[in-house]
């Protein structure tokens, strides 16, 4: 069977242009009532019946059987064979990628996550004491979608954070373990690791069982039932993002190989049909070159079903009139992965207001942060970029804010306080003031 | 007619210390399945209709009528009118509070709000790039608790972080406006204010409408309609955390004056019947004395009736074995604000893991943090310490993650990437990365 990959072209020039990109860009994140119905069903029966109901439901959802609870868990041993298994190159790889995500990690806990403080002239003292989660949860997806990287990035922020207890579970259908899964948990420091998935999987961990400890916080990519799951446990336990499909944007001014941007665009499209590849350039003849490569690329590629259903229904190879355009588009798609395939990244990069991850210059494929490069590769999608930001130590750590007002600051601001509390009727908060003024 | 008082004697050596503790702390966040369903309804009527929906809502549920939501906004001049109509003493008191929190949230930005990158041996550039949202949304509630303080506490930090344009939706039900929430806008430097409320002005914010511009991120607190709306449009609008009833928890080693405790647990008590004010102290005497003081006070306090049934309810004056005992029971509620109320605090603070803010020492009451010590107010409720932050700068910014692999860096890189690649069955992110090896 042959396949083709018809991405959109789309000109900013065309009367169309407004309607046609906004047709593109289209995508309803709104869930399913049936599955919104089941997954709290689920939620409800594992809150009251506990370890009986994750075992009913893994039976019955992952064709996984097991007497107890305390049988799915994965022991150290068995997370360090599964390591131990794999070939030499494939556990360097992972140490590799490990140690440079750490590295970048710690950056990021330096520049942005310490404790600070200062006092004022009157001593009084004011800052915040940054600390770790004290039990996180870290959801991996199994079946066709296993991913180690995803393990080591949301492990390894969580323990950089200083997090004690980090609880991994992973869906294994009908028992079968995916051995670098395993390792990429032992690599990462994983604590105890579950094979259970699913929403049983998100509400034992937010609610606790007599096997799965609850824990504060859960992250990491799941499909719709774990989706709706999550969104639902949000608040009683704290979760990332909901992860929308995955999107890359390519920024190109025509100087890098295309042959390169369109495997960039496959390695996306590959994700699954409803990742979104777009491509931005003022320059026509080197779209039509992109769309070449494209054609003759994609017989080689073993995914090419999946790449040529999401490049022809959700793809677009958009000509813009220059490149300060090509940004403010991309600014108004706030892309997940943003490349700037250019000869002049910083130039373009401070017109870049929104994105999960900017990608600079052309030797910076996508699929390098992806896996080792550093950075997470936890990123908001379908806009989000907008409000929210990759996922880091930050999501792993919590503030308290540090006061001690001296005896002599009690006074100023004892007078301040009492007249606004006043004036909002709350005489215990001006009175509970004036009680500190000499 | 006479209140009474009455919190919970608990005594941690008491056999029934677990279950009556249980049974004090149990709050369910649980909503009214009604709420929820005209929740949907309305946000939904929003999206459709824009300002005619958020116009009849407003004339309906406010008693506020308008030809158009035009006439809904308040002008930069009326802000300014509001304030200059205010006594002297409210005025200065409303600057030197913004000052104040302007200082702290300033030194937080800096402390962990600033973009960082590194670049390591071969020239591979890596970092992060902080940017402050474009557009928020704050919400000031009505009626009886429009506070002007949280107008400060909420567009102070979005201010501090960048954000260009703050809207402030306040409703105003039959039309009267609180001169000193709209003097703390004009203070707070608020870009656009709406007199609309409820579900439909978080409805407005969220889709946008004709006249009310759509935003990323909508902060503040509401009631249970505007909580379910919140939460309704998390995702495609950020959103700040769900707060619950209000609560204090006094770390005591009984040397503050018992009368200062006593009032301080009243000023928490006195936001709503379902506040929740709780002491831990090792010593029996001094809890006696605090309920003396408390016996003695209630009676002069205009809230009277709301703080008796509070601390009836649901407060505790909870004995303890020792200070060590009372931090752990501290860490196990993981309180909004935190008291320790001792001569000694530093010595207690390292033990406490989990609050929203933390007030060292007798004369740091809670109040001087509620309106003006410089610290946000917005803290995270109902243990949800356990994994959230107080409002703050990082609330109204996000993140992009900076990656400019340099060409050396592509070959080390690039083969690690390629070997995690195949491994996950991504030929594309593999062939990418291999593109760029020479």
């Amino acid at each position: 069977m042959e396949f083709v990959a018809a991405p959109a072209r789309l000109s900013t020039a065309d009367a169309a242009f407004e309607h046609d990109f906004a047709q593109r860009l289209h995508w309803s994140a709104d869930t399913d009532a049936a599955i919104e119905q089941r997954v709290a069903d689920i939620l409800a029966d594992v809150q009251a019946r506990g370890d009986a109901a994750v075992l009913e439901y893994t039976a019955r959802f992952d064709g996984l059987s097991a007497d107890n609870l305390a049988a799915l868990e994965l022991s150290k041993d068995e997370l360090k064979a599964a390591f131990d298994s794999l070939p030499a190159q494939q556990r360097e790889a992972l140490e590799f990628a490990a140690r440079r995500v750490r590295v970048y990690h710690e950056a990021q806990k330096k520049a942005n996550g310490e404790s600070w403080s200062y006092r004022d002239e009157d001593g009084t003292l004011l800052g915040q004491k940054v600390t770790p989660l004290d039990r996180v949860g870290i959801y991996v997806p199994g079946g066709k979608a296993a991913y180690p990287s995803s393990v080591l990035m949301n492990a390894i922020p969580a323990h950089v954070a200083g997090v004690p207890e980090i609880i991994m579970v992973v869906p294994t259908p009908k028992g079968e373990k995916n051995a670098l899964v395993l390792a990429a948990a032992y690599v990462a420091g994983v604590t105890r690791a579950f094979t259970i998935g699913g929403a049983q999987a998100v509400a034992a961990l937010a609610y606790g069982t007599a096997t799965v400890p609850k824990v504060d916080k859960i992250t990491g990519p799941g499909n719709a039932y774990v989706a709706s799951a999550k969104k639902r446990v949000f608040g009683m336990v704290g979760i990332d993002m909901i992860a929308g499909p995955s999107e890359i944007l390519v920024l190109a001014d025509g100087t890098t190989p295309p042959e390169w941007v369109a495997m960039d665009l496959f390695s996306q499209a590959e994700h699954d049909e409803l990742a979104q590849s777009i491509l931005l350039c003022p320059d026509a003849a080197y779209i039509d070159a992109v769309q070449r490569e494209i054609d003759r690329l994609l017989p080689e590629m073993p995914r090419k079903a999946i790449i040529a259903k999401s490049l022809t229904d959700r793809g677009a190879l958009i000509l813009t009139r220059d490149m300060e355009e090509a940004c403010a588009i991309s600014n108004r798609i706030a892309p997940e992965h943003l490349e700037v395939s250019s000869r002049d990244p910083h130039k373009w990069e401070p017109l870049l207001k929104h994105a999960g991850a900017i990608f600079l210059g052309a030797y910076t494929s996508e699929s390098l942060g992806d896996y080792c490069a550093g950075p997470n590769h936890v990123l908001p999608t379908s806009g989000t970029a907008r409000f929210s930001s990759p996922l880091g130590v930050y999501d792993f750590q919590k503030r308290s804010s540090i006061i001690e007002v001296s005896e002599a600051g009690a006074q100023t601001l004892g007078k301040t306080a009492a007249v606004l509390a006043y004036g909002e009727g709350l005489q215990g908060h001006a009175r509970a003031a004036e009680m500190r003024l000499k």
